[in-house]
């Protein structure tokens, strides 16, 4: 016997029919004598919906109403399952945040979550009670419910299975595991049998969609054991684990990609100590978060050029935010540019295989496509290039590190 | 300055332009320096899609759950109101039923308030925040959502008023008061500028629709003064009082009819006593209502029979329970029927003016409209007549007791 969480997307718990079926799902994890407690997001489509009047109610919408909104997407799912569940004969009970309670800070709209008190739901797990737990939602200290941002349910699964100890979070999803690559962009993409959490966060980060990169964090910090899997199928999927001796045979294990970034150059910088402070801290004082960055010589002596990344969504902040700075240092011209993709190969095994960098580059050359700017970390390298040799770069690279399938 | 409690139902919500309009309103009071607290429905057509979508997932529903589920359609609407109303610089806050608190029982799905605890909305409606609250629902002794059943946002607002000892309580509906009777069936109808809680009871129970039964009883036990009044323009409606002196003028104040109900006929039952009571205690056990009951003497001797009325939902039920009741009493036959409609005329003056009975009778009687049962109560005369003849009896009893507007 083992205690499992299981984690249902918008699109898995879509329609009645859909919720039918995870109630099917949910019941053979029963049958099979573990003990579950079930995360569910809302209804796809719903919390647009309720974002949407939100947003046309007020334009300055206050978090707290907004969340007491959008979290009635995830009360309508969890009711229905439990209800779908009890049709089947499987005892169950659904769980709000507040209910069980899932304690956050007073963040409303991005709240992040202190502690769960599994104490109740353990109780009733124990008896063969199934808890049906609304994700993406907790209390705040204001005793109002708060919600934990944009999918916030994969945070809550992986939150949950911590707190519960469990064996296992198995976040069922729209695709069968994680990917070498998109299949969508890649169509010789091959399934992963097992990724490594830092790899599954340099991907998630690098811009792969199929968990969110807090979730993945979370779950490296409290060892939890994920599953990434079909809710269509039923196949095994990706298992993210920690690292293993001699896991991966390939230097490289996936490649993500991501055109939600926006490129801002700063042309002929004052060179002088203090310049850079002054740029990323302003920056960071508005909470904008600068990915990579590149230092170059400028034409002009005592000059210097800073090119850098922002997520396209902050790019009309930073622009403001740079016209300050340029007020106090001398700056020739900022260009910015949305027409960027970032793409990162990312590999455990990088860390012995220093060869990675070498074929990265001379892959994209070959194909006649400039690097913008270069960033790496440990087990990962990244590259913005123009976004229109998105395809070209990822299809060439992945081929280039043995990825594709037979 | 007085403390007021608005109301209002799904059409006056059912969409963000009409939840805006309702701030207007909401605004126009607190802008004339009263308190207020603001009672809402969910959007109209959010509950009947929730309680769907609860059918669909289980023949069998877990009452707590279908809580779960529906109790989202308010809380949707208290967040967008409470926007909308901050977007117009009115300081508004939202609150569900766990969060004031309001305590039920446990009868999930048709709960009863057991109390409000005003502590924490009163000292903030004091400081001029609006309470947007959450009608329709509640917090169990289970710790659960529980719902107050169909039309509890108006039993919310009232046991709202109550608790807050309000000056008023005002119900915003899609019509602009009481009237004499309905004006899609009777164009001569006159809206009433004054009703008394009696009245407006039996109007109600007779079949009216402008406000739940449950909720005028509350509101005459509390003597919270209720007015009815339409959403959509600006205009007085109808108040709803204790009795006063010369009130009225007429001795019938208004007429409402019902096609809701079902007539059933025991033939030839055995004359004894015992009878009746064998009957009747069967349907009560049953929680079948049974409303009208008129007993006969049966062409055979020694036999009667016995009509009565109830719910036509319950007519299936009832069928059940008296087929069991016949194998241990003799009944030659059961006559059911749905085609009758029940009219009731309503009046606190037919006290002291004794020719209402003779003047509905002799006006039946003259169309060659058939009476088929016949019960009173002091201020109240209905009969149950077949549903063809709705239209007719009501408009010409409208007209003999000298209710038709100009």
């Amino acid at each position: 016997m083992a205690r499992i969480v299981q984690k249902f997307g918008g699109t898995s718990v879509g329609s009645v029919e859909r919720i039918k079926a995870v109630a099917q799902k949910v019941k053979a994890t029963v049958d099979d004598g573990h003990e579950v407690a079930v995360v569910v997001s809302a209804m796809s489509g719903a919390t647009n919906q309720l974002v949407t009047w939100a947003k046309e109610c007020g334009a300055f919408h206050d978090a707290r109403e907004y969340d007491t909104v959008v979290a009635t997407g995830e009360q309508v799912t969890i009711g229905l399952l439990a209800i779908a569940l009890q049709d089947i004969g499987v005892d169950a009970r659904s769980w709000l945040g507040w209910q069980i309670p899932v304690h956050t800070d007073d963040a409303h709209g991005a709240a992040r979550i202190e502690s769960i008190d599994t104490t109740k739901i353990t109780n009733r797990m124990a008896k063969g009670q199934v808890a049906v737990v609304a994700g993406f939602q907790g209390i705040g200290p204001d005793h109002r419910i708060t919600t934990l941002g944009r999918g916030g349910s994969d945070t809550s699964a992986v939150a949950l299975a911590a707190a519960l100890n469990a064996d296992r979070c198995d976040i069922f999803t729209d695709v069968d595991g994680v990917y070498t690559c998109d299949p969508r962009v890649v169509p010789k993409a091959q399934k992963l049998n097992h990724i490594t959490f830092e790899e599954m966060l340099e991907m998630a980060s690098g811009g792969a969609k199929v968990l969110q990169t807090r979730s993945v964090a979370m779950a490296m910090r409290h060892k939890v054991k994920l599953q990434v899997l079909s809710s269509f199928e039923d196949l095994p999927g990706t298992m993210v684990v920690e690292e293993e001796p001699d896991m991966e045979k390939n230097s490289v294990s996936g490649i993500a990609f991501s055109l939600d970034e926006a490129k801002v150059t700063l042309v002929a910088i004052e060179d002088s100590p203090g310049i850079a402070a002054t740029v990323f801290g302003a920056l960071a004082d508005a909470h904008i978060n600068v990915d990579m960055i590149v230092q170059t010589a400028a034409s002009e002596p005592g000059k210097t050029d800073i090119t850098f990344s922002v997520p396209e969504t902050d790019l009309e902040r930073t622009r403001k935010v740079l016209d300050d700075v340029r007020k106090i240092i001398t700056c020739a011209d900022m260009i910015t540019s949305s027409d960027i993709c970032k793409i990162s190969v990312v590999g455990v095994a990088m860390r012995s295989q220093p060869g990675v960098a070498k074929t990265m580059f001379e892959t994209l050359a070959d194909k006649g496509i400039n690097i913008e700017v270069i960033s790496t970390s440990e087990i990962k390298i990244s590259v913005l290039i123009a976004s229109d040799y998105k395809e070209l770069a990822v299809r060439s690279l992945h081929s280039a590190f043995g990825l594709d399938a037979n």
